[in-house]
């Protein structure tokens, strides 16, 4: 990866003066265009070798262009907020909107490579990391972002020499600690790890750029031309059609028996016995999440289910058990235009919570299985992809030790009729009835099949549905918090803490 | 991901015989339709679990279509020569052409999923093994692949019914071995390590489709529906025009320091100098080929360079020291039909050496980074991904115990012209100067660009890159000679074999 940047090179004082204005003008052109036509986000990795003009080039950047659109974020320790939620979490909630510039100063490359270096991982867990981190940027890369990644080097010889010239300037002694001649002696190291790391993690649309950073004009003028052509080219682009799609079909069933068909929907629940139950429940509840265990631990709960399938009423049984202070609640309708600027799953990982917190989503990431599958509001290649990426968004939740309980809240045809019926006939519920509503009920088969597929393909041993027969209201409220409490429980048991006591 | 496939499924005989010819007929057309237009191949693996119909499936599919053109691949244990390649060798041997049907039962996914199920590989080399699968399946089906991956599945239970089943009747008895129960009693433990290895091996691409395997006749009928669906998809999509690219560009040099301009062309040797040399090296290498270990060994070299830099002299003093049963020479051109009908690599596959052999290509797959890229003859997309897919390819041989050694010959455009005008000059060296030549010469300067991102992007550790200055052919041929044998030396020490006498 370094033969190139590893060579001599120079620009003079008089060719950069030259070249530097209608460089900074240009860039600034781009970055303008970028914002009027706001049809992707770019995503700048700033990484490399120490000394190497990271921190020059960022401030560079920041000169050249306006500085307004330009959100540099530098990831160093982790704060109290981020080691609270899954690691991926600071990255997210700091992408760039689209129309806009992210520069990320460290990001999800540096600690594998110097866990790597340090031996604190094996070579099949940086292989791990290496696929973890193709699977990210492939993604957002399917989201449309452009994704750039610069990697700033200089060889250990030219390391020593700057490192010897800020030392003998009494301007710039202060930069040079022990600090830097560490890593100067782990030079050698760092690149039998760092090397192979940008070559496997390069990939056509989102490769590794090496720049020479000994020279600070000639690092200033490639890296400034490159980001100026990556820009010019995409912006140039028209905005692609929908491309033809290449995923193949999924299984299509040759009886009528489904997971969803084969539940005993008419289970029902005697009042009383349900009252009795619902005090043992929520009060079992509280407790858990009370429990000294659980500060350590989160809750994120999500409700599908059909439509008037008794989702609100159900996460009021919940809630019910919760200290307000301790919970949220997230509906899930039409995204707003921050949401709609940003990569699918942006919207929902800004809303996880902290350790000891619990949220609940009203529908969730599932709808780009389900209603945007069905209505085609994504293409076929987008929905099918999404499984992958789904899986992969609730691992980093449970590796972080939160606690993913999933539930679809089924009913029968023929009992949705009758509920929505009833709810246009009582005033205070006609709201909750809408002409999408019996719309969404014209399509029932097509929304059973996603269902099924969504149910197959998403129900991990780490965050596994669960189907709730719910044609009677009370049964499926108790199936809920009892589901509930076994699966805090179980992870509990499972991370040493306080055994569940059963009933 | 077998939620639904545990159910119990059913087709009764009536439906079975009333849709089964009708799908035959389908089938049978659609395969003729693939045929006829050739555009892309289709492979189905076959997977799953013991008893759930795979084989039976195999027999039904040469059954239904025309068997002619569907080729059937079982990977068991590998022949002695498919053990003495890198292991995906028997793989790429076996893929179907464009326009046929290949079939795999068993295939790259089978040994990762049994290692881990026997605790024979941890969970991160399980999870490198899933990488190394997503990279070679994207690689296929950005070849225009049609993959399809079937898993056939039964639950436990329906596992036991149908082994008790066959041993009750005399007529199958003999297919129930000790064998069978062995791994009904270990279905637990399969399942465990499969489950989540079918979800991350599943892309939007190249998704598993899981076949409920319980009942022959539901199993037949939503296994071929399912064919016969994604080959209709596919074949009636009309042939993608060139898709926008997503790729970056790579980074412009700001000066004309390049790794080709760094180096010395004109260092020479004498030739009474170069007549000992060559009679050393020559002979060493002889010697390093003869070496019993380099029977546990084989050789890879490529031949890069600029027209007329003399990789043909070169070679010839490479396998003149060399028993002619031991090596063979392999020289690029334009790709046969056959070739033209598979994925880019397989024509460079198909050529690798046995154990103890040793292969010289005569140019090689860099053709896509180098003359496919600059003549655009695909697209960037296309030559982007290929610096990642040739380290995979050249890291799989070395993997295996191949010493990869690769050879860029490089020449001043002066001295070319002086050698394009001497071939012109003499008569037995004209066929080897065309007009192409010249052609190539007019793109000095663009092929240089090419050469150098090659260089960066593909010259790894296990297989770098050696720039030889061949101004003078004998100062080059003399290098070449010595890189050779320090390579195999160097490889041989590693394996713990002969340490290299140094000349």
């Amino acid at each position: 990866m370094f033969e190139s940047a590893d060579l001599r090179h120079h620009v003079s004082k008089a060719a950069y003066k030259r070249d530097e204005t209608a460089l900074r003008e240009a860039l600034l052109d781009e970055q303008f265009d970028l914002a009027a036509q706001r049809r992707f986000a770019v995503l700048i990795l700033i990484a490399g070798v120490e000394g190497a003009g990271k921190g020059e080039t960022i401030n560079l950047l920041n000169e050249w262009m306006d500085p307004r659109r330009i959100h540099t974020r530098a990831f160093f320790q982790p704060t109290d907020e981020e080691r609270e939620r899954p690691e991926a979490w600071r990255f997210w909630r700091a992408l760039p909107r689209k129309g806009e510039i992210g520069v990320f100063f460290g990001a999800w490359h540096t600690m594998p490579m110097v866990q790597r270096a340090m031996g604190e991982i094996s070579e099949a867990e940086f292989a791990q990391s290496i696929g973890d981190i193709r699977r990210l940027e492939t993604m957002l890369c399917d989201e449309g972002v452009l994704l750039l990644k610069y990697w700033f080097h200089m060889s250990k010889g030219q390391q020593k020499k700057r490192l010897k010239a800020l030392e003998k300037d009494p301007a710039t002694r202060w930069r040079v600690t022990e600090h830097e001649w560490t890593f100067h002696d782990m030079y050698d190291r760092f690149i039998a790890v760092t090397e192979p790391f940008l070559r496997e993690t390069s990939t056509g649309e989102a490769p590794w750029i090496v720049v020479p950073g000994a020279d600070p004009r000639y690092r200033a003028l490639t890296f400034g031309r490159h980001l100026l052509a990556a820009l010019r080219e995409r912006l140039d682009q028209k905005p692609p059609k929908r491309l033809p799609d290449k995923t193949p079909p999924l299984l299509a069933p040759a009886d009528t028996v489904t997971v969803l068909s084969a539940l005993d929907l008419d289970q029902k629940l005697d009042r009383a016995v349900y009252k009795a139950e619902l005090e043992t429940w929520q009060g079992r509840l509280n407790a858990l999440v009370r429990d000294p265990h659980f500060k350590a631990m989160s809750l994120v709960v999500v409700f599908e289910g059909n439509d008037s399938a008794g989702k609100g009423g159900a996460i009021r049984r919940v809630t019910g058990a919760l200290d307000a202070r301790s919970y949220q609640t997230v509906s899930i309708a039409a995204p707003t235009e921050e949401e709609r600027a940003q990569p699918y799953l942006w919207r929902f990982w800004r809303h996880l919570p902290r350790r000891g917190g619990v949220v609940i989503f009203d529908r969730s990431w599932y709808g780009r299985v389900l209603v945007e599958r069905v209505e085609g509001f994504c293409s076929e290649a987008d929905w099918m992809r999404a499984y992958g990426e789904i899986n992969d968004f609730e691992a980093a939740m449970v590796r972080h030790g939160t606690v993913v309980v999933k539930f679809w809240l089924a009913i029968s045809k023929a009992e949705q009729l009758k509920r929505f019926k009833q709810r246009e006939k009582v005033a205070f519920k006609r709201f909750k009835i809408t002409d999408e509503d019996w719309r969404n009920r014209d399509k029932w088969g097509v929304y059973e099949t996603a269902i099924c597929d969504m149910v197959d393909r998403t129900s991990t041993a780490a965050a596994p549905w669960t189907l709730v027969e719910a044609n009677d209201k009370l049964f499926a409220r108790i199936k809920v918090l009892e589901t509930l409490c076994g699966a805090i429980e179980t992870a509990m048991e499972r991370n040493g803490g306080k055994k569940g006591k059963k009933g």
